[in-house]
């Protein structure tokens, strides 16, 4: 049974998770850490924490689960640096956006019985501004929760164990789990979640040049525009990973839309109109 | 005094303004027709007009304000046969998508001393489906209305009235009005309203086939999908007469997002991303 918690990286994700558990129940302790203090102090204020650790490798060695919560090259560089200093008692996971690299090097550095358990995660929650002073408890709730582990992979009894708690913990908190493969669920989070997002800043950049100088005209777009560039407003440190770790899905994602705006704007007058119009009407039928 | 209205085409819009006229206090009769009678029975029961017309011509001579609520090509349709039927005693107005077309049949047909009045107005309102069940007496609230006259324009003194009462009203609802050219509202709505609509129900359109056939994982993507995509529900019929009469503009727009998407996919793990978010940022900062 998980009773020691510490979370590396406490901004919008890793105090959410920390306000979820307590609020699902969880009694043990949560040490958190941060590369700015700031956000440690937030998340200790708010209660996701109950205590702030000076030394990080010092705190994951105390632990029996360690939640990477940071930007995905920054959960690569942990798992080097953890690999070299946790064992067969202990499991990491992660919540970082791009599955592939973190799984390989999942199974590269643990997942065997002499050493950690790792358990590659992606929560598909959060907001368009991070930060741990929007941490919510009911972030994750009704939210996809996928993991990529890799069935072959042999782990310790203990280790194991701490891996199916904390599924446990993580259907108690209300996201709804997804095991899938990490090639697919980077080709799945390319269409439905980074395509989303460069659209939608390449949509608010644009407006930004054709009616930035113009405040008053950004209001007559109303709820449809705001709603098309909401994400817009999201900081280029969230995405610079994911456009790093899964550039060609993105690439794939982003070209076949242009190719799709491209035929919608060469059919403004023809027949072809009405049937996208029908086929996205479908995608938004339940 | 404006104490006549007809509305011709009560769905969401032509059904929303007579809820809000009555709501900011209308005393005055308020007729409605609507090409599919089924659309003025449930304007009638939700209150939003006294009667229903069997002969809306019948129904516009007796009014002193028609209110033109259809697409656009039906809009420029009854102002031919309005003009035949109307005089300098009456005021036409209407909450056309596009303006260029309409403002300049109405210089033609209208706004003459011995002629009736046309007032081209556009609420940015709206909802992603149609019909008069959606109606709200608040959809105008805090929206922007839109006004192209010509300044030039010579009306009668009564239709002049007209126009300045029904301005009042406009604004009684809620509405913030905003006057402009012609051109230059098609080209802004294209920006604003146009563009977002036809990036919608491109990315859905697109989405359908990539995982239409996995209904599971549509819901992965979470509130940024949705909101990306809930335009993507709006019919054929409320965007086909737009995209005819503003075709160019939003051609203009379309071409402009795909150059700026493959300005995005060129540059994923270049500093040129950094500037594409930052410029994002900026038009969402308020």
């Amino acid at each position: 049974m998980i009773e020691r918690i510490a979370i590396v990286g406490t901004g919008l994700l890793g105090t959410s998770a920390g306000l979820a558990l307590r609020a699902a129940g969880f009694g043990g302790t949560i040490a958190g850490w941060n590369r700015s203090p700031e956000q440690a102090q937030t998340a200790l204020h708010l209660g996701a924490l109950d205590s702030i650790a000076t030394d990080p490798l010092q705190m994951a060695r105390e632990s029996q689960l360690v939640l990477l919560a940071t930007p995905v090259h920054a959960i690569l560089d942990w798992m080097e640096q953890l690999a070299a200093v946790l064992g067969p008692d202990h499991l990491i996971t992660d919540v970082g956006s791009t599955k592939a690299q973190i799984t390989a090097a999942s199974g590269r550095l643990f997942n065997q019985p002499d050493r950690a358990a790792f358990l590659p995660g992606h929560p598909m929650a959060g907001k368009e501004r991070g930060g741990a002073a929007l941490a919510d408890a009911e972030l994750f709730r009704g939210a996809v929760w996928m993991f990529t582990e890799d069935p072959a992979w042999n782990r310790s009894p203990s280790s194991a164990e701490l891996v199916s708690n904390w599924r446990d913990w993580v259907a108690a908190i209300g996201a709804k789990v997804i095991d899938i493969a990490p090639a697919r669920h980077d080709e799945l989070v390319a269409w439905v979640s980074h395509l989303p997002q460069f659209v939608a800043t390449g949509l608010s950049a644009l407006l930004e040049d054709q009616v930035g100088d113009a405040p008053e005209l950004k209001h007559v777009g109303g709820r449809g525009l705001r709603e098309m560039t909401r994400l817009g407003a999201s900081p280029y440190s969230m995405w610079r990973d994911i456009a790093y770790t899964n550039t060609e899905a993105v690439q794939a994602a982003l070209f076949a839309l242009e190719q799709r705006l491209a035929h919608i704007r060469e059919n403004l007058r023809t027949p072809e109109l009405r049937a996208e119009f029908d086929k996205a009407n479908q995608f938004r039928k339940e």
